[in-house]
């Protein structure tokens, strides 16, 4: 491949070795994301130190035509960072600095490779925070949490990632440096910041966000509540919602899930129940105060066997713990599983939850619910062991079953993991044919060549199956075969 | 001009000839919007009664390369539903139907010409309510709102349009019908939703909207305070703001704004204050009741003259309507006057007005300011008489003076109000070239010929100086002559 090395060269001028890998074993690091059910080898990876060696390494890619992809900490659940077979994988993680953080105008400066919760540490001496707090904050990045308009348990709230960047500098696959919004809340013109979050990395690379910080909360009250159905868990949600409580959060676990849960952290979340239901109130001491009250009326009336307050911080965090540990928790129940992050209607929580009971029944899987109910944001958590033939395909075509059902009610195919690699093929279930083919026509005025993140979110994407696509890490550790 | 009686021909068979207006004494009440130093005349205006008329309307323009705008009730500011000199006008105040209202989702879909007072009407005995709150509420369109990104008094607390509409369906300048967004609120891929917002008319017509319901505060909190200063009025507006109350609204009115406020409406503004605060908490009553606390505190070492605090709903009432008639109030100090709504970030609002006084002296020209001093959106209103030769183009000079000045302090050209043909030439000041060319390219993905409200919001759009665009209404009235 000529072309491929003429970009090398290139590369090499511009990059010390270590910071532009090639070596089969360094590159073996960046074949998966947080999906791991793919993984994609790609030519190489530049470690980018500074913004100009990303500007650098874009023009070099968009002169040659070869595709590229940012990648932060790679903990994308729907296989946003996988590489190209035939492209470079752009790493960001030392791009990490905070460059302003101005208490008075409530806004931070950031690089792309700045960690979520880094943000957060940095603006508490202040009282302030960054309010979109996905569960994996403790390692993922800004840039990550941009291009997939990253939500978490808080977004009943606060919101969506969209909601919290107010301004973006960044250079587009053809090599331009594009500087959308400013630290004003109030933008002219088409909303192309706002565009810009959740556009996958399919535009090109963030290389300053402005951040908006909000004032963390005087005081929290969390608590916990058990039922004997997830009906009435459901019902409960409803409940606060009509009654104009505005929870921080609002989270629902089903049996499978505390179960998991309770082995792995010991959050005390009773066993046997068949639903638990987490309600964060939030916000100023007298607000608390008042709404807790309310809450109290509501919850009495719900139905519940055990209602659970946290007394303190310890409690509080304990409380998080078990929910926020729920997914890796249930690895302990089963060696492989996928999570999908449809969204329904609020008021179809129910139905939809009883409809995935009877999708993981004909499909003979286990499926364990955990989700923000407060939005209607589904997280169900569909168990397989990939050692055993069939397994994953099975597991793969209960999500599907249960993706589909999301849109047929109305709802999203994903909340807040995004399209990527992984629901590319459902796009189309939730829009026409017009609606994507607009896509494609804003997606070629930031990038013409379809070189950055190429292959993602779209459904005539390359190699759309999986089992095309690329090995399983049990694949390619010879423990399974499908071949 | 063939082409355009073809098109005609084509018009005429699909509408009824009381809905196509061609007749010149019919086109006049369409040549202007509130921007009315502008005038241009249509070739024709389609009066829709469907969304099929829009559709096939714009097919129709598709087809044949004609230049189409969409008009609501015609009140933007910036011009930018100003028409198109070789082009049509599609009326959409017939469009005004709310087709769905879901108290329980929190949703209405509304028609593009529907007003925006009339949704949260509609939506007030389900305690709900559409929080975008323009001065012109009770005339302009949902269809306006949403492509210019209305804000409002109560924007400080709420947000801008684009963050209370969920989905929007359209009709773009190519005549494709595309489904942006749904009714949940959290979106997949690029936010194209929001994109759509602020677009100016731009990518084509809006036929449904899906907007966001919230709860109506319970209760409010509306305080009036008087200055010997404008810097102690904006001084306590940084206090407020740093005390990590949110207030709904925060709004500061100048020497001039009271006076001219005070003679049109008698709102018991107390004459002869340099400035007007008007604070309104809301909220729950027990947030409410805990805020005023802190509030007065706040107050009580603010140096304010006078301190009023709204017993009833109908002192609310009044206090609010001195502020909301300020534009037209000013009508009696001057027979012309020009507003601007450049934004400055906050902190600088003081420094701002120093300036924008300084900037009305060397033109010699009064300017009243009335402002969100909340979000640092300035509203200066630079009167002139436009009877005297050369006296608008000494106030659009002041005006672009203060324009300047914003950009220069980091702000923004427009808050609200959009760029339109008024404030085309500054787009520049806030861009790069490669921003333009990028906003360029991404409109021509929704309108590949530029035919949908052609010469708007770009630089190089046509005809870019007022005195070669249209005749100012006193000079068509004669009364004024600029040749």
């Amino acid at each position: 491949m000529k072309t491929f090395n003429d970009t090398l060269s290139r590369l090499q001028r511009l990059l010390p070795k270590e910071r532009l890998l090639i070596d089969p074993a360094h590159l073996a690091a960046y074949e998966s994301d947080g999906l791991t059910a793919f993984a994609v080898t790609p030519r190489a990876v530049v470690v980018a130190e500074t913004p100009q060696d990303v500007i650098e390494t874009i023009r070099i890619c968009s002169d040659s035509g070869i595709p590229f992809v940012a990648r932060g900490s790679g903990t994308s659940l729907s296989g946003g960072s996988l590489p190209h077979a035939d492209g470079i994988v752009i790493a960001l993680n030392r791009l990490n600095k905070i460059l302003e953080l101005d208490p008075q105008a409530r806004i931070a400066v950031v690089q792309p490779g700045t960690i979520n919760l880094a943000v957060s540490a940095a603006a508490h001496p202040h009282g302030l925070q960054f309010a979109p707090d996905p569960s994996s904050g403790q390692v993922c990045t800004i840039g990550g949490n941009v291009a997939f308009n990253a939500g978490g348990a808080h977004c009943l709230k606060y919101g969506m990632t969209a909601n919290h960047v107010l301004g973006i500098k960044a250079v587009t696959a053809d090599g331009n440096i594009i500087e959308l919004g400013n630290s004003s809340t109030e933008s002219t013109g088409p909303d192309l910041t706002g565009l810009f979050c959740g556009s996958e990395g399919l535009f090109g690379i963030a290389l300053e966000i402005t951040l908006r910080l909000v004032p963390r909360p005087e005081c929290f009250h969390t608590v916990f509540a058990s039922y004997d159905s997830l009906e009435k868990a459901g019902d409960t949600v409803s409940e606060i919602i009509a009654s104009r409580l505005l929870p921080g959060a609002l989270e629902i676990m089903d049996k499978l899930a505390i179960e998991a849960a309770e082995a792995a952290v010991g959050a005390g979340y009773p066993l046997g129940s068949e639903a638990v239901l987490i309600v964060e109130l939030e916000g100023t001491r007298s607000q608390v105060e008042h709404d807790k009250q309310r809450l109290a009326g509501l919850l009495e009336k719900s139905g519940a066997d055990v209602i659970r307050i946290a007394g303190d911080d310890e409690e509080r965090a304990k409380i998080w713990k078990g929910r926020k540990s729920a997914f890796s928790a249930v690895g302990r129940l089963s060696p492989d599983f996928i999570v999908q992050d449809g969204v329904v209607p609020r008021r179809l929580l129910g139905k939809a939850l009883r409809e995935i009971q009877d999708i993981a029944k004909r499909h003979k899987v286990r499926v364990a619910n955990v989700f923000h109910a407060g939005d209607g944001n589904l997280h169900p958590l569909i168990m397989y062991d990939g050692r055993i033939e069939g397994a994953l395909e099975q597991g793969e075509a209960c999500a599907a079953q249960i993706v589909r059902m999301c849109t047929t009610m109305g709802g999203s195919i994903t909340g807040e993991h995004g399209v990527g690699m992984e629901k590319r093929a459902f796009l189309p279930d939730m829009y026409s044919k017009d609606d994507i083919d607009l896509m494609q026509r804003v997606r070629r005025g930031f990038d013409p060549q379809e070189i950055s993140n190429r292959g993602k979110m779209f459904p005539d994407g390359e190699a759309p199956s999986l089992s095309l696509y690329g090995l399983h890490p049990l694949e390619k550790a010879g423990v399974i075969s499908r071949q």
